[in-house]
């Protein structure tokens, strides 16, 4: 089984630079790349595989959420945690990451088991209504142009909805909505810390209200709702406020078993131009 | 003008209890009383309101992330903060919320100045579809045992949909939807503080899915998408996934002029029994 992704996340355990709690060091990958900077979801991971390692009774992020400071860079990074409380069945964390002493993201997260939670699922919501694969379009035809700007696109494929990808020949639907299938090139089946990243891989939704270009996030809050089963995910963002010159972009992963595994949603500043 | 809310929120600068930098005194107040804590919104508020005296120059919460470590009390509160970037037109803050000692609430903001941000709304999520005032059912006909649980319900007028409010006899709709008209008895207008309070006022959601009781809030993030103009507001609550004890709540603030003004999602766990 291929670990791509497990390589880029990993992080090491080093000496506190100011003596707190935990301290890690991490390569950020240039794999993924998009745009400016690097992928807010893949880092999102990585600072979510260090809180793991500092509430490892605890291993799955149930909720997490990062403010986003600056944009980073491809290459070495450090991300301290400290434990707020650890208690009962949960534990919160605030964590932050830094390059050059530069911080880059600061994050809360509240870690518990998800495999110790009861076999419990009611849900209203209902899953993107995705065509089979073969009738989708995927990422594979995307132009020469794009894959140079958004070099992450190499590490999953995506088919996308037929229906909301106009806006890649300059027709974008104008509804505010994108979904697709997903899943990592590598091999790699989902887990929680994937979905962390997987929620921040499809293009913004303001693509599809003919708003190209790179829409930064200033919060993206994420929770985790069931252990992802292995096999293809179904992606979908949405959005229903563009207002100031900001808008939410919410984003559900279903996975194989029809499950809602992850529900987030960000607030990010609009393209320009 | 009535000012009880402002009264309550109010903060003072004291000395650092560490040496750090922001830190101020609260009083939090038993007016906000439900079931066993304080609202979880009015001390979001609260903290709101310190994270805006850290930085005067940006006053508005455009997104504020809060996780809930432990049962606040009604009585003296510190809330110290730390400034993690201040660049351009917003601001990162962390925030903690102690009595005792003992953290209760652990958050990060960014603030802007909402008064500063294009004119430009375009909003397909839809507003709730409520009856005219007259038609609704106010919370002023809540039964004494109510009233005697929850003290904060002094604090406001909320006039629920005569179809949402079929939990209150014994017969909830199943749908996961709560909405009402709202405002503070005071009769302060509503403000950007005051929203972060009034996304956490309505009964649980998981009051019309028959499951009352309290529901403990994990994690809370509020979006302020627009300044709310003067008047009554609408709210809504609803979820669309309940799984492993645990459920998701959005809450949409809608203003006199029909704008979104506020956006929230929180993760709670299922009320007991």
């Amino acid at each position: 089984m291929g670990a791509e992704f497990d390589r880029d996340i990993s992080v090491n355990a080093i000496a506190h630079p100011s003596g707190g709690e935990g301290a890690y060091s991490a390569d950020l990958s240039g794999g993924w790349v998009v745009g400016g900077g690097v992928n807010g979801g893949y880092l999102l991971a990585t600072i979510g595989n260090a809180i793991r390692e500092t509430v490892p009774a605890k291993p799955d992020p149930f909720s997490i959420s990062a403010y986003y400071l600056s944009a980073s860079v491809p290459g070495p990074a450090t991300i301290t945690t400290a434990i707020k409380r650890d208690g009962g069945s949960v534990a919160t964390v605030a964590a932050e990451l830094t390059q050059d002493g530069v911080s880059r993201i600061t994050a809360l997260a509240t870690y518990g088991d998800l495999s110790a939670l009861p076999d419990q699922h009611e849900t209203t919501a209902t899953a993107p209504d995705l065509p089979p694969r073969e009738e989708c379009v995927p990422n594979a035809m995307a132009p020469e142009r794009m894959r140079t700007i958004a070099p992450m696109m190499e590490r999953f494929e995506m088919l996308f909805h037929p229906d909301h990808i106009g806006w890649a020949v300059g027709q974008p639907s104008g509804r505010g909505v994108i979904s697709a299938w997903f899943r990592l090139k590598d091999g790699r089946e989902p887990d929680p810390l994937s979905l962390l990243t997987i929620v921040d891989l499809l293009p913004p939704v303001t693509f599809d209200l003919g708003r190209p270009g790179w829409a930064p996030t200033l919060e993206l809050t994420v929770h985790v709702r069931a252990m992802p089963a292995p096999g293809w995910l179904q992606v979908r963002h949405a959005t229903r406020n563009v207002a100031g010159g900001m808008f939410e972009e919410d984003c559900e992963i279903w996975d194989s078993a029809g499950r809602l595994v992850a529900q987030s949603r960000q607030l990010a500043r609009l393209p320009r131009g």
